[in-house]
């Protein structure tokens, strides 16, 4: 069972304009030739931040294009925000939910989603129990991954590195990491348009949950 | 002959702190296990920012450990300053220099470094005369290589992405470049601490370079 931030990310390190676009991500590339199908297959439960949310409620018809539903999760989501956010209508929404506007359109089911606030530590506990042996998914953005890595939760970064540059927008992981630096475990080349990179969190949590995984 | 913009960076984007201080780059990786021995013998002319320049003379001890001399090129360098800036002392430096104190410390050979300021286009029509059949080197700050991608003179980046992030710093590329965006030529893993990325821009000019090249 690892943490990991997986994201696409500029060359630069934004994830995002300043405006939360993504408009410059969709042209790169296809998602199923990066390893996104068997990374998402290991999975078992998510964390996002709001903004995060927020995009995918205003893009579900993009979403829908590329994921085939425009919420493309089977596993458990928590959401971390301290504002109210709508909800997505669906049969199964555990949890506390903060009320508010519910968005248009069909009931997506499936939609399994938890709205917290404050401390990762007590939600990456409650993820942890339901992720089971599958691993933890912070879907970003750069803030909550560094949040769950100041906390030493954070196992690993995998990145697809588009071959943009934005110049400006929100950052990548806003924290100084260099002491002990990342490890870099693997490179990959998907097309022209993603450098695929995988890190592992040089912390001594990290080491011993791999060390135990690899005993495993 | 191309025009390159050869640098590390940091994961997020940055290539040197705010203070400029690139102690987190050296404990990450021998650079003769780089490409960089291989990229440095087809260079012909290198052009660098006042701050870059300034970084090596107070460096030069730590370059001297790295690169086996203080001034460790033997090609002539442009240093774009509208400040006076030290000169290195050495026994050939031609071209209009701007009178400053010398540094203190031995007589480097080889030093053959001009001061210039404004427009990067007719620096580079110089360097291109100079260089030859060989590549001309920006080597930074990420502003500098900016301007060059402006007057459409850049053709490719090369980049050292380091395994760390810096949160906060100086940025490698202030620019938006997404259409088109650049093309991932290749990746290369150099160890744990770096992956090496190589992307050509989609500019008419860099494709004609290009092209021509091939044809060659």
């Amino acid at each position: 069972m690892k943490t990991q931030y997986y994201t696409a990310t500029s060359l630069d390190g934004f994830i995002a304009t300043e405006d939360d676009s993504l408009d410059w991500l969709f042209p790169l590339g296809d998602v199923d030739d990066t390893s996104y199908p068997e990374f998402i297959a290991e999975v078992g439960a998510l964390a996002m931040g709001a903004k995060t949310y927020e995009w995918m409620l205003r893009h579900a018809e993009t979403i829908a294009a590329q994921m085939g539903s425009p919420w493309p999760y089977t596993q458990p989501t928590w959401v971390f925000s301290t504002r109210a956010l709508p909800t997505i209508p669906g049969p199964t929404i555990p949890g506390p939910t903060i009320p508010g506007p519910t968005i248009p359109g069909p009931t997506i089911p499936g939609a399994n989603i938890s709205f917290v606030q404050g401390d990762v530590r007590p939600v990456h506990a409650a993820m942890r129990a339901a992720a089971g042996d599958k691993n933890i998914w912070i879907v970003g953005g750069g803030d909550l991954a560094g949040q769950f890595h100041d906390a030493g939760l954070l196992n690993e970064l995998i990145l697809q590195v588009g071959s943009v540059t934005l110049g400006a927008g929100k950052p990548l992981f806003p924290r100084r990491v260099t002491e002990p630096p990342l490890r870099l475990v693997s490179v990959r080349q998907v097309g022209v348009g993603f450098a695929e990179l995988r890190y592992e969190v040089s912390t001594r949590r990290a080491t011993d949950l791999l060390g135990a995984a690899r005993e495993e």
